[in-house]
């Protein structure tokens, strides 16, 4: 019953890295094929459709400054973008008190200190970490065997600061500051920018000059969507990848229905999820042990429309920050799409409070939503035209987001197996990037990389090839 | 080509939990039916033959006071104990030294303030863990937040205590002390017991009166050989569980050649693994996240075989203690079988030594283990008649060992989730165990537990059942 097709490459993903590698391959000549397990493409990309024909997004959605690599596909693929609306005060949620307040400092004056300190040593360590080898930074040893959480109270941070900074990163990651490695956090930021900016936090989390400033005209799904209409006839869904096998000859993709020879495999799912396919040979130990500890956090995002954008009247922006248990929501951004209506506000469940609410009925968490809203802007909030959710930990191939989290002593013992080809096959996925790992951006220059990184194998004479393919297996050395 | 078959309860995993399970379940009247995704029984316990009929064990194999379960079921299947040899010193190697010593406390004077304070401050904390909820432990949040390595430091332990920390975690947990929260230490160690003698850690590492005490005559996977043949026919090998399907008429189980039904579906396999089975409806999100978490750690056994004992004559046990970075070994017992002919040392390297050895030629290590033992016994070590090795974190149904190790975050965040029935899907396997957790003990025990489960719910009305399971899927509250 299974037919074998051969081609060049086959594609393991359709989210933005696998589909970028297929069209570049493709450019370059080569016949490729992209194998999805969902029945559609974009990954942790997801239009939904608004009732006057606008979209927005379920799932990653903002672009901005340095993110160059998603800015020039955008454009190559006709994708326009406009910016996020950044107009008006954010207002600052502690408890039961709301503040309003410009610029990116939060009026909590109590923590401000903290803040400042957190701050000023982020930004300096930042500056010292190897983003190509972060296990070769100074003190990285030492670094890596801290949480975040420890991590930040060495600096005598006060409640105050800790709970602002567990409130960023359940956004953020998803977790908490005990889940991921100071290392990890460090290096995060550290990425935030290309190789000409430096990274910084304040492009990483901020709206405006960062990674929050724009976004797609027509959702961000719509670059997949439109990469594989491109690739019409080499994109097959509902094809979960089961097996992948390598002989000498090249290397067979199976999924329930059918098998696939090609000379090369780029597997571009979550980086968690390539354990669920079976390799033969078996993928090197540390090799596996790492991608299983590539866990994603635990994240939801919960939208709401209205009318109208009724809170930029008020000089609102329509964003919110939740001091740690002010929520449920941890933060908040108006995602109306650009000709401003209907009105769309958007929260993230994360990490702590994914947990608290995630298996409560639907319509409780929808109050508890909307009543986050409504204290950045107005008992207004409370009264939506529609809601919807999304939950990326119940899609089956996601499991989490927005991206791999890695805890205490990962980075340093096995983080430079992150690329390594296991034989002829490749990796690319917004986890396989140093630059905005986890972005959008990060997974279009991964799957740029993966598909360089064939090509270049490709040119090199056959024979040379699989001799040193089966060379690897043998004496499978240490990257 | 798919036959369904349909039996009261189906055992995914033939390793002692679910051969236990099975055999309860049918001595209480059921029809079971065991799938084992490998071509044999005994999941981590693994005889290896040695050339005069005795066999020696390339997994687990230890057995000690209160591990009561396990030593019920090797009577009952008629597997006597013998006492490991304790005979003699032990050595203490330390760089280039090594130091002859007999008790419990390695002579590193220098390291000796650091031991005690630590030993005695584990003592304290581990009595006032909740065993059954550590996440109600005093201080169980601030405890979760620290690495055990972090943990280890605020006692202002040097670097001896450390390196003695990492040695001992190295064979205990395949990890290094950053990768462990220190609550899921402290809990660990609070289950090296019973429900009448409070875990310790002397319990917990120790030979004598230890876990380490004694062994089983024929190997430890003799248990799991006998219980297969007792459940004759109902074994069925090399039937990986791919997809597990509830409907209101029961559960479907599904190997790549056959579909099994049955009222209840106990799975016991290692944690992490049950990832890899297509779950229909879905695992709850947070059981899910908390599986992908409970990753193994790092570990292989090496043995060396000599023609008898002979440091027995120099008045040594064989036992070997190394402070980190002597070895590659991490630990090293005398392993000869009861007759004490062949002589068999063997010895763990966990964690960093290897990661630093397994990828390395195969002789080359060999030659380094073999150094190694010639620390502790003398020369006579470097020329064994035979030699073998086993790397758990080969075997693609284990990928990694001896035991689930938990990162800091998880067992506040999502442990509550550990044994939450899924519908009609039970668990069990010895990281489902409160008491010896990781151990052969925890794993009987938590197979009887599963077992007593199933059975507490098929004694009840069948129409209450389904109504049951349906509302867990559709609230799926918090356990």
């Amino acid at each position: 019953m299974l037919t074998n097709t051969r081609v060049d490459v086959v594609v393991v993903g359709a989210g933005l890295a696998g589909l970028v590698a297929a069209r570049e391959l493709r450019a370059a000549g080569a016949t490729v094929q992209v194998l999805e397990a969902r029945g559609r493409v974009g990954g942790r990309t997801l239009n939904h459709d608004l009732p006057n024909g606008e979209v927005v997004e379920a799932g990653g959605q903002f672009v901005g400054p340095t993110q160059k690599h998603v800015l020039a596909l955008a454009k190559d693929l006709g994708v326009a973008t406009f910016p996020a609306n950044d107009a008006g005060d954010t207002v600052y949620v502690h408890g039961a008190r709301a503040k309003r307040y410009s610029g990116d400092i939060p009026p909590d004056y109590a923590a401000l200190p903290d803040i400042g300190v957190m701050m000023a040593r982020l930004e300096r360590l930042t500056r010292t970490i190897d983003l190509a080898k972060p296990w070769n930074s100074p003190n990285a040893a030492e670094l890596d065997k801290l949480t975040t959480e420890s991590w930040a109270r060495k600096l005598s941070l006060g409640r105050g600061g800790v709970e602002l900074l567990e409130a960023l990163l359940a956004s953020a990651y998803g977790t908490t500051a005990a889940e991921a490695s100071a290392l990890f956090t460090l290096w995060y930021v550290a990425g935030a920018g290309d190789e000409d900016h430096p990274g910084s936090l304040a492009r990483l989390m901020g709206v405006a000059g960062g990674a929050q400033e724009s976004r797609f005209v027509g959702g961000s799904q719509l670059l997949s969507l439109r990469m594989a209409e491109e690739l019409d006839g080499a994109v097959t869904l509902n094809a979960p990848a089961r097996r992948i096998t390598q002989t000498p000859g090249g290397v067979t993709v199976s999924t329930d229905d059918q098998a696939w020879e090609a000379d090369h495999v780029i597997v571009a799912t979550p980086p968690h999820l390539v354990t669920q396919i079976d390799f033969d040979p078996l993928l090197p130990a540390q090799q596996a042990a790492l991608f299983a500890r590539m866990t994603f956090g635990m994240l939801m995002k919960c939208e709401a429309i209205y009318d109208r954008p009724f809170w930029r009247d008020q000089g609102l922006s329509g964003q919110g920050v939740f001091r740690g248990q002010s929520g449920p929501v941890c933060s908040m951004f108006d995602n109306s799409p650009p000709p401003g209506e209907p009105g769309v506000l958007m929260g993230f469940l994360g990490a702590r409070e994914w947990k608290n609410w995630s298996t409560r009925p639907a319509h409780e968490r929808r109050g508890a939503v909307l009543r986050s809203f409504a204290k950045v802007v107005g008992p207004q909030a409370l009264e939506p035209v529609d809601y919807f959710e999304q939950d990326w930990t119940l899609e089956p191939w996601t499991r989490g987001g927005p991206t791999s989290v890695l805890a205490p002593g990962v980075l340093t013992e096995l983080g430079r197996w992150r690329d390594v080809p296991h034989g002829s096959v490749h990796w690319a996925g917004a986890e396989h990037a140093d630059y905005w790992n986890g972005f959008m951006d990060g997974a279009v220059r991964s799957g740029k990389d993966a598909a360089a990184a064939v090509s270049a194998t490709t040119s090199r004479p056959t024979a040379a090839r699989s001799t040193e393919t089966r060379t690897e297996f043998t004496t499978g050395e240490s990257p």
